[in-house]
């Protein structure tokens, strides 16, 4: 029931909130007599849909010790059950791309949950541990799991041509509207790091005092250093043998190869300005992950923390050893959701989604950069190289890390 | 696990702080052998003593997921055992002064928590009653308690000689520090208003737009009324019908003849002169108070809210019945706090206790007003003439009202 | 010496800092035994250039009362008689570069002042007019010009083929560096408005509840308004008969046909979706815009308020009559800024000046949006077609306002 | 017309605003025929006088570029002009009892004057200083006056036996409504400090970890050294080779034997605790000054500092050289006001002035300290052993400093 600040939620209202999504949009909308299973609860787990009316400020959501869990889990039954019953009734193909709709957001929550609790379990004073401790080797304890690369990778450059690309989802298949139109963009000739940047590289950027030279920084980031006196990302510690990092398995030592998280915009933008690099425009990742299968280090390989480049994951996968070996290298998919230099916007010719569901994505087209790739908490069946995350530049409680890019001379 | 403001704390963390009370200021200092239950609890459930080293933030009590409110139970079982190990030892008379020390700081902590509850429930949407509710004419539909005031007693001013005369506690018997020395104090003749302030005579106030003439207001609570919004105490609804008020019973029609509550010192000054009277100082009340039994709607009455005065109580009483009549017109104990007009301050050589706990009281003396006189939340056993509630003056979510008084002319 | 909010700074505070960077980044530099006029100013007049050293916050240059207006006048022509100095010693073409691009930093603040005193004239309580009021039927009373344009003009929509463009500012003449590097980049057939939309047009959005409706509305935006109240443009207030506004001539009735002014991109952006059709993108924008002659209402025509499409300007122009009617009724240029649908970024290959002088535009590409076109306060020599204004989206007190576009279907 | 902080006011605001009084509380009500300079400036110079309808926003003072110092001027003569009209007219004793309190008015203001100039020059960069700076010896460079008191006076405790006595203003002559009724309090037996608490005292404190100890600071006061970082009274700054200080003479070297100044109600209460001693209460305080003739370093002396206890002033005096002597040891009138240890309450029976000067005192007593005893920038012709000024205990611009009392044991 913890909310540890208003941009979290509680695990109980993810829960309640994604059964409302189906009740709300689906259920009232399209099975006949439905029983709605509590009116109150329309306005309760409304998260930010304002034409369907008032909703709880999102601060509020750690007070609702009513509805209890139990009641909660009889929501969830109730609606479950209907939405059999819907599906067994022969729905419209529009009926049935909302309940597909309901379920990808489904999945945006749960990876929330991880993303919530690892906060709320920071903030609070005990530090519990969401999962088993990782050892001092890096890997959970009790996980007989062989590790591949104790060491860093090399980085290396991948050149890409770019010239005249296709961005965006194709009109067949799921996808969120903020993905379309598929349409047309050139790119110039551009490179990618061949794999995330590590927390070695990352404290290589505070021993040469990155948190300390505003020339690093955009105007705001440095603003926001200065007050809020940011030293290292987000959940590190300095103690007396080194940094330690807050994450899922409890307070760890930090790896010195896996990928550098939970650092903001400005922090990626400043690391990527100090190395002589940039970070990516979404269409260069977009461009460079088209042709990728969807694997690496996701939810179902359950690490539950980012990993080094080139670990060996256990992701069940049809994709041969080959392909599976590069995308453990690459990481273009998992570990960590990639900061690009793209503002959040519409694509040209954008259209929302009709009625209240189109308040999901383009009302957020403000402030806030795009995000690529997932991360160790979201699901392979979620992703897509279209896929378009968003979060304000100084946002950092998200897996998000940081893939250099630099102009092809 | 409620946490709906920063002043408020969740039931939880009460019952875990009251035992942390008994284990830290008597446990670890006074049983020979105690086994601390859990070291980290003495950082967690500290509340507020400095020198006993840091302590978490007041307003991340709700982010407490850990420990659960089992171990809670269990901590407080531990301790519970150790008291009666202790009090079986043949503790020294400091010890037994410590461990009635800790029970009245327990009493206080149950009296908060029916006021945090109460604030927690009107915050969230849902709005639960913590009691059975109260049919339409004022009492628990449940209950078979005749009620003998329906109307509203006609006020009456009690006049008083003043001079000079003894405030504060005596040395003998338990006493808060902050109530002592016994002094002499001056006392010009004064009048005090027959029983609390009534929700009739509040709106008289409303109806007379007393919230909106700047003149009737101290400066620093008008710009309370402008800033907040204030038109009427915390917890009162306007609806179609006229005005309802949130407590313990749920949202329930305005009792007329029942004291208002739940409002801020500013309030109770601003009422107390477009009434043309005054707030009484600390030391009229005291001396009105000093020689009346313990009696009227206190905790033990079960009531859980303010009642009109004469209201029969079931409260067990050894008085006879005359004196019990006149205890239940005045009011002076029980129903709501009453503000004074007295600022929080140090009485004539006042010597904070020793140590830690010296901590209690003393340091708050700055920015508060006192309060007396106890509320329907409060045990019998707790409350004495001479004890000082104290709370900022814009504060309102305690069971606080107003009683006037009046120089004699 | 008024600075009525953290984003304004007094008068004389611009005429310093102007001052101050032809001293910093050229005189002492590039002059030979250059005397700094006061080593404090060079602290004292840093606006945000971090790598100098450390400089006042923004908000407290209201209160240099010292140095005097009058010792701002000497520090201004001890530079002046300097920079001559520098200018008939032969200087470098990179000297050269620098002194104007110091002459357009100035230009800047030139148009800030007036931004700035209006704003600090509509904050105090009297309101003084900066200039001459205009009589009721639009004009400078005293002002003998005769108005061509009493009605509002038509919207027609200009259609535009899109297809690959060049954007940006070729590498010779003067340019910001966030104007290069010239590239490609490819449109989609797009339409524009013939004109700025009109105050009689957003009234008509004002009336159909526009600002009642959140499905109108970007989320920060739509916070913005429950927040502040908005309910109208800054500077509108609503009179018994009517809407007036404040300007530079004091507070005026409200001309319909003139374009609306002092609008956030918040604003902007609903106020396009309630139209049916969008923001342009700056591409778009620069592209319709690139063969046009710098003409229209501009500084030089000393309207001082953005005036009715089609009225006949004043200003000098070599361009015969014709180009001069339709850039009267396009108002691409002048007027006000027009705020457009581009997160203000870098362009592909951006390079910021090397130096501290870099810090003039890089470093804020992050939270802001493009406006392109001038105002009535900006110089005519001070423009360009690629030309990139930015600020955050909730900002109003800039003369900025909007042109509809949509897309060609 | 510098605003440098909400509290403070520009120099030009005071002068009108002193103005104002006369006009409003005096002229527009007893003068025939006055025509009001301004009408506007009735609302624009209204400082908080509700009941006169609505005013400017404190924090906006600075902004008020108009009226120019020039117009003030003649709103100034004008209203002079007046008041000697009205004073050769026969004025009733009512009227001139008002022209009085606009004298003393005033007077609080000229001080204030002091107060925010010195606040304005310290928070700009330049630093300029008031007055001659003062040479390392503790005296204006210029100044030919000897100083007899280069050391610290030996802190002496003086007995007073307490009992019954009166506090307040008698019935006649002039005083504050706050001053009244005179009243008999009840005081036990007391000792004040011979003088006033010292810069070198204040070290000590300092040196002795005084602003790390918790257990020395009430709650409030130990808040606001976290939340500011409180480490030194206001206006000091430690250097390479010590502390200094910013006053009226600019940054000068901390002379150990001048009174500590600058400090909040909360610093005085934590260093008289530290000391073993207390805060006096007003009433002692009063006793203690009523016999006492209103003479020391006050506005008179034009030392524009505090000064150490027995330096030799040259204020105009009658007195006997051997009461003067007294007096500059003493220090009870001039230097610093002194905080007490009371509440700024109503004394019993205090009734304010009818009509809106009644807003003048009454309606600030609440979260307010009491000082007494008047600063080096508090005219003689305005003080009175009754007199008492208030701060809210965070305030730390007034020249304000420390003596300590204690119990007589």
């Amino acid at each position: 029931m913890v909310q540890s600040m208003p941009d979290a939620s509680p695990a109980k209202w993810h829960l309640a909130h994604t059964t409302w999504f189906f009740e709300t949009f689906i259920l009232t909308e399209q099975l006949a007599r439905y029983h709605v299973f509590n009116p109150e609860y329309r306005v309760l787990f409304n998260s930010y849909y304002k034409t369907l009316g008032s909703h709880p400020a999102r601060q509020q959501r750690g007070t609702f010790s009513r509805p209890s869990f139990s009641n909660v889990l009889h929501y969830r039954a109730h609606v479950d059950e209907a939405i059999h019953r819907l599906l067994d009734s022969e729905p419209s193909p529009e009926t049935l791309a909302l309940v597909e709709l309901g379920i990808h957001h489904e999945q945006q929550h749960q990876e929330l949950i991880l993303t919530d609790v690892l906060h709320a379990f920071w903030t609070q004073p005990l530090r519990p541990a969401y999962a088993a401790p990782v050892s001092e080797h890096g890997s959970p304890a009790a996980a007989s799991r062989v590790e591949t690369a104790p060491v860093e990778m090399p980085l290396r450059w991948i050149a890409h041509p770019g010239g005249m690309v296709e961005i965006g989802a194709p009109d067949e298949g799921f996808a969120f509207d903020n993905e379309r139109p598929r349409h047309a963009a050139l790119l110039l000739p551009y490179r990618l790091a061949s794999r995330l940047a590590t927390n070695a590289e990352y404290l290589d950027f505070i021993h040469d005092k990155g948190y300390e030279r505003p020339e690093l920084w955009l105007s705001d980031g440095w603003d926001m250093v200065c007050r809020e006196g940011w030293r290292a990302p987000l959940y590190w510690e300095r103690t007396g043998d080194g940094w330690r990092e807050f994450n899922l398995h409890g307070l760890s030592s930090l790896d010195p190869a896996a990928p550098v998280t939970h650092v903001s915009y400005y922090e990626a933008d400043a690391f990527a300005r100090w190395s002589g690099a940039r970070l990516p425009l979404e269409s260069e990742w977009e461009q460079a992950a088209k042709d990728r299968p969807i694997t690496g280090n996701l939810l179902e390989s359950w690490a539950l923390a980012a990993r080094a480049s080139g670990t060996s994951s256990e992701t069940p996968s049809d994709t041969s050893s080959e392909i599976s070996a590069r995308a453990e290298e690459e990481q273009l998919f998992g570990d960590c959701w990639e900061w690009t230099a793209s503002a959040y916007l519409a694509y040209p010719g954008f259209r929302p989604a009709p009625g209240a569901v189109g308040e999901y994505n383009g009302k957020f087209m403000c402030n806030q950069f795009v995000l690529r790739g997932g991360s160790f908490a979201t699901s392979a069946s979620h992703l897509r190289a279209s896929y378009r995350n968003f979060f304000p530049p100084h946002v950092r409680w998200q897996f998000m890390g940081i893939r250099l890019a630099s102009d092809e001379r």
